[in-house]
């Protein structure tokens, strides 16, 4: 059961992700232009629904997010679920990313820049610079380890159930809209890698390249960095 | 007195939802081109109120839109509540609509726009495309349902009163901010047709048609797209 | 000490209220040309602050309106608060506009609108009709009352402290996003009234005549429709 | 552990805080013209995430800010905490803006302007004009403690755990939308003056002058608002 939640929160956590971007990016939709705020305000629900709905589905800890499962995995000290929780975020994002095709389907062929089609399914760093881009990943995602930890620490009350989850999702606004203005804040593998799959398998009119030289960093940078904030949790705080 | 909270909470849904898109769109308007941001937020704020309102007004569900209470009908079993709810749902959507109308009253007849005065009350897809627009209210009214579900769910600790009543207005945001931009997200029966009928009624200045060509889909497609999510609720979940 | 709480409360309300509108509509602000949505999310905030510093201290009731302490009276049946309360709303109202004109010091002569300036202050209508005008803020404040009513009514669960001051907020982000942009929401005689008589007793540049002639509406319409709003909620609900 | 706290929580405010000003005003950066809601949303989320990772790492208190720990000493009569958590604050902040300058490497040379580099990290007026400056962020931080003084008011229910930072960070949303206009809303010691000077020590490309000559008062006048507040509270209320 824990899989499915996994499975189709991280589903709902794309479609309303890359849902927005679709909506804002795309020509002739109704939200077209909406900016920054409306990105990084839907982005934040889709944390806060996708954990609801994954939670109601039987996957209590909701992480919907290889690098919060490690970082779980790590501070626990028991490994198991990292490959199958992995590979259910993986799969879901790829079937919300999916679901966000048929849903804006008459606005691709519509829409001519291949760059705009593949940056509402995966993200691209704003200016390409490896380790710069790195470090923005890592950043997003040690913070994002380290405000879940603070959100649900017995120190600031112990957060339960439904409010948990929107601060979450308030986490997940405030990254966004500090700190996504250089990656795009993919802090997430399933997030990025899904969806990139997605783009690279179905006949999309005018898409480009998936971008795929670039999908190494935000699978592999966000573990390092959850990684890295899971051990400084364990050990030091 | 349920069908008293239901009629009355609908026309505050209307009201407030109808009521930022005439502050957005039509001329004269201090809110005018607010953008999609302002638009959702309102419709979010709609919904949270809306529900308030119907309970303090005697309708402990305060569903609001006949998809809704097919949904609720479904998993109970029960569907005698199904015509006199759904009656009372349109009769406040078309008094909501008329308030609306009385509110922005000297700003119709300098909007010369008839698309513009239309998508005041009722939704419009940005795209004309049966199966697509189909499949954008399917599945904005499945989430609405699963996100309800989920929302109130044991599993997620169970919101009560008015924090439930906020987080439903969330799911509401979430679907706008991401879903809304292909037909402008009706999910709701009773907020597509009870504005359509003021519209077709009501001699507004610059007025075109009421497009009631179009008006059968966000009636029924969310009946439908709600009733799936019910099924896959009962019987899967 | 309730004097105190409702002169002080209403103070802050028009700080942070009148202060926003003063942060976009004036020269050289960094807050410029901040839109519809910056407007309104500072009045929800205003409202959700002004009413919990009245409450600290010392007014339990935090009405910081007068026509909100209108509809407590006729609820209640005792009218022996309705001069006094009004007297330090409509005072903290007018010491709140002193402080922005303070605040916002060298801004002033930077602007040249005459209208941008009264804006500031006191509510004007984007269209003067004056039975259209009476509807809008009859309509505003008699969803304020309606929606207090909702927010703290048993059947929502009864909001305390601190989340109940949050969805008053939240109900005037509602009722300023969806039925602002006609009259600009006064629904609060103390709101318009205190901060008019500033605008038109100091010396502030560029300014212009007062808006005496319409200030009587947003004085008196306020009060007549949370009047009916409180007779509707005491004998038919 | 209180000055970890103070020192870790200073940072991941000024890393959300000063992150936003770069992802708004750098060039390139997805987030470029956000506008001013954008940059307010995330100040407010900066501060109730601070607070949050402040009291997770050992900080109960979670000032963040010299001129709220000196209010504290005010009102508790003790004033040995001022100075190590003042320091503490100022460590943080410097940290914080070290990390958004690394966070946004690629961007600064792309950016030419000297005064949104400096914005970045600090706050200039919008007019410079000293007394109104004092003025402006005198009450911006009268109205902070007076704010956290009824938030966490037994008259308003006593706010815990995460719903306090939460308000907390809902009233650094309300000064910054209505009264950040002039000056930006230092209203905080370590927020301007820890990144002021890790803006003099890096070498960062385009950058101009420090703007040491503004650097005292955005440093004394939010102490002497809040110490003003302190004793106001605490002799008066």
């Amino acid at each position: 059961m824990e899989l499915v939640g996994e499975f189709f929160g991280t589903a709902v956590l794309i479609l309303l992700g890359d849902g927005v971007v679709a909506g804002v990016l795309l020509e002739k939709s109704k939200a077209k232009d909406g900016g920054w705020i409306t990105i990084t305000t839907a982005w934040a629900l889709a944390v806060c629904f996708g954990v609801l709905v994954a939670k109601a589905l039987g996957s209590p800890g909701a992480h919907l997010n290889p690098a919060v499962t490690l970082s779980v995995c790590i501070q626990s000290g028991d490994y198991s679920n990292f490959i199958p929780y992995s590979l259910a975020q993986i799969g879901g994002g790829a079937l919300g990313a999916f679901l966000v095709y048929l849903h804006y389907l008459p606005h691709w062929k519509e829409t001519n820049d291949p760059g705009k089609i593949l940056a509402v399914f995966s993200t691209e760093p704003a200016i390409k610079d490896t380790v710069s881009n790195m470090i923005s990943e890592g950043f997003g995602t040690f913070l994002l380890i380290l405000g879940i930890h603070a959100i649900f620490s017995p120190l600031n009350g112990g957060a339960s159930g439904i409010v948990g989850a929107g601060f979450v999702g308030l986490l997940v606004w405030a990254i966004g809209l500090s700190m996504g203005g250089t990656t795009g804040y993919a802090i997430n593998p399933a997030r990025d890698l899904g969806p990139r799959i997605i783009h690279s398998l179905i006949p999309i009119p005018n898409k480009g390249n998936s971008g795929w030289k670039y999908a190494w960093l935000p699978v592999f940078i966000p573990l390092a960095g959850a990684g890295l904030a899971a051990v400084v949790i364990k050990y030091l705080v």
